[in-house]
């Protein structure tokens, strides 16, 4: 089962929630691109590149949506989407990317809009299947950074769950588990959504790989006592330079690999790129609600007093310093990272 | 309200029950240093000099327990309280040095048994209250530190609830807050028991100053974003190089802050710095029960997959390299620290 799947009878998108995962596995179902960023905003789907193809989907719904009867009422329809779509999640650049792929197939189309239609669902289609694929090249130049009787540490969710299927830097633990190595993951709970405990020990669990969950706090704990030998975590936008920004905490969580010498990888397909950016000070970094913070309860107990306000930004920024590779579909990028080399990097 | 009373017409131990709190101010009643010992154990009481005066008071009521009639017989039920209560929590030297403190009383005393447990109460009760005391001078020195609008991070808990009264770190705050000084503190919620959104920020609401909780992962955020002017917390041992063992998560808050050149503070009495070991590689770590990990809900759901695991430690070790000052009720002490000096610092 594909995070996200078209369903043709219906011409609807469907997902899987991820809001309730572990707890129940549920199918929603979406048959308007409004309702489509409206669940990339309140995060039943997430991940850079699921949002990416869910972005693209959107477009391919905003096109049957459209009464238009012209070419140019259909682009003002459509970047109408684009900017509803776009606005839903501002750090993932890939969700930006899904929609520019879309955008262009609108811009360079010359037949008929009924034929642009058709055209902008089988784009995405393209877009969430090359995801799978691109995914399972990543895996194979990475599975080869992890020895056999490695420890692991891994932040946030980037498993099939954060992508259309198979997963960005999980999907090099998977394979590495399934060529053999033996493994042992300890997973980042990731507060405050905590998408670590949820998802990637969920996913873990279906596949069979030995894992701990820890609290972020106690990454830093096992890395100083020499109990891990590489920490692994996708990326949400990457800028020229090689900084990543990714899942709030991956930043504390490589200063504290850095300082005990275990190597950091970011894993992510070459869309995650923003060529545009010479450094990751430049990216947006979205800050949600302090709810997502203060709405947990432990033994059944609300843990925060009634009145509390919560700060709650979603991301931070790795410094390329700090990262030893960066694992992409095209191969592993070494530092000193030069992402403007179109040789090296470029947009799928 | 002190955090632990003395109850004499019952000779019990009352304490607050911080397991609830936000929820409910609960007060639970001991009678037995058995009881005492699970106590500190399950962490109704909790905090490295609040379970320092709880041990205390633990001999005290061991003293009324015990039967004996001659002073050897007296001495080995002592022993045996000893070792109960030390074994509660591992890393807090606090606890050894409350207990130690009155041992000594009993090894030293000269007259009836029947004195020496009017003694040992006094003794307790001279504890609790000079950590009061002792807070308050802490307090003194650390206020210096802040200026008029800093923003702090501060991690766990190290208010009045952590202490007999006032507290340490958040004493410091709590004093520059009433200075007139306007601060506001970012408050780690510090999972996994999540003292930080439970406690910090109930102790915040009650004293008025102004705060967000924010998820431990957030600190590196917020820190790379220059919001931040200093960041402080407690300690539950600290080596006689000056390395600091304190509630997990301090060492990654550390390193995010030297790494951003913000300045971190730790704060503690005296009585928290153990001589005989000379770096924190020496300090026994506390693993604790996954179930605090996994047992988290939010909005009402289980977030963690039925069946996962966990590892648990509660505490980490803070480079002395990484620390900018140690908060003391002697006064502040800079790198490079050299903690045998006796004129610098000795037990108290």
């Amino acid at each position: 089962m594909r995070t996200l799947e078209w369903v043709p009878s219906s011409a609807a998108l469907q997902m899987i929630d991820q809001r309730i995962l572990p707890e129940r596995l549920e199918l929603v179902t979406y048959t308007t691109y409004q309702e489509v960023a409206e669940a990339i905003r309140i995060m039943v789907i997430r991940g850079a590149p699921a949002i990416g193809a869910a972005g693209a989907f959107g477009m391919a719904m905003a096109g049957f949506q459209s009464s238009a009867q012209d070419g140019e009422a259909f682009l003002k329809d459509m970047e109408t989407a684009y900017q509803v779509l776009n606005a839903s999640r501002p750090t993932a650049v890939n969700l930006k990317w899904g929609l520019d792929q879309m955008m262009s197939l609108v811009k360079l189309h010359q037949g008929s809009i009924h034929d642009l239609r058709n055209a902008l669902l089988a784009k995405a289609q393209q877009i969430a299947d090359e995801d799978v694929e691109i995914n399972k090249k990543i895996a194979a130049f990475g599975a080869e950074l992890i020895d056999d009787g490695d420890t692991l540490i891994h932040h946030c969710n980037t498993g099939a769950l954060a992508t259309v299927d198979w997963g960005t830097a999980l999907g090099v633990i998977r394979l590495a588990f399934e060529q053999g190595k033996k493994i042992h993951v300890l997973v980042d709970e990731t507060r405050p959504r905590l998408q670590g405990a949820r998802l990637t020990a969920w996913e873990l669990q279906q596949y069979g790989i030995p894992f701990d969950i820890i609290s972020d706090n106690a990454a830093g704990y096992f890395l100083r006592s020499g109990q891990v030998q590489k920490v692994f975590f996708g990326a949400d936008r990457v800028a020229s330079n090689g900084d990543v920004a990714n899942k709030v905490g991956s930043y504390m969580l490589a200063l504290a690999a850095y300082d005990n010498s275990v190597p950091v990888y970011s894993v992510f397909p070459s869309s995650t790129v923003d060529l545009t950016l010479s450094s990751g000070d430049e990216i947006p970094i979205e800050e949600r609600e302090g709810d997502e913070v203060l709405d947990i309860q432990i033994k059944g107990e609300r843990a925060t007093p009634r009145g509390a306000t919560a700060r709650n930004p979603a991301f931070d920024v790795t410094p390329n310093r700090l990262l030893s590779g960066l694992v992409t579909e095209k191969g592993i990028i070494r530092p000193p990272f030069h992402l403007h080399l179109p040789e090296t990097l470029k947009g799928a």
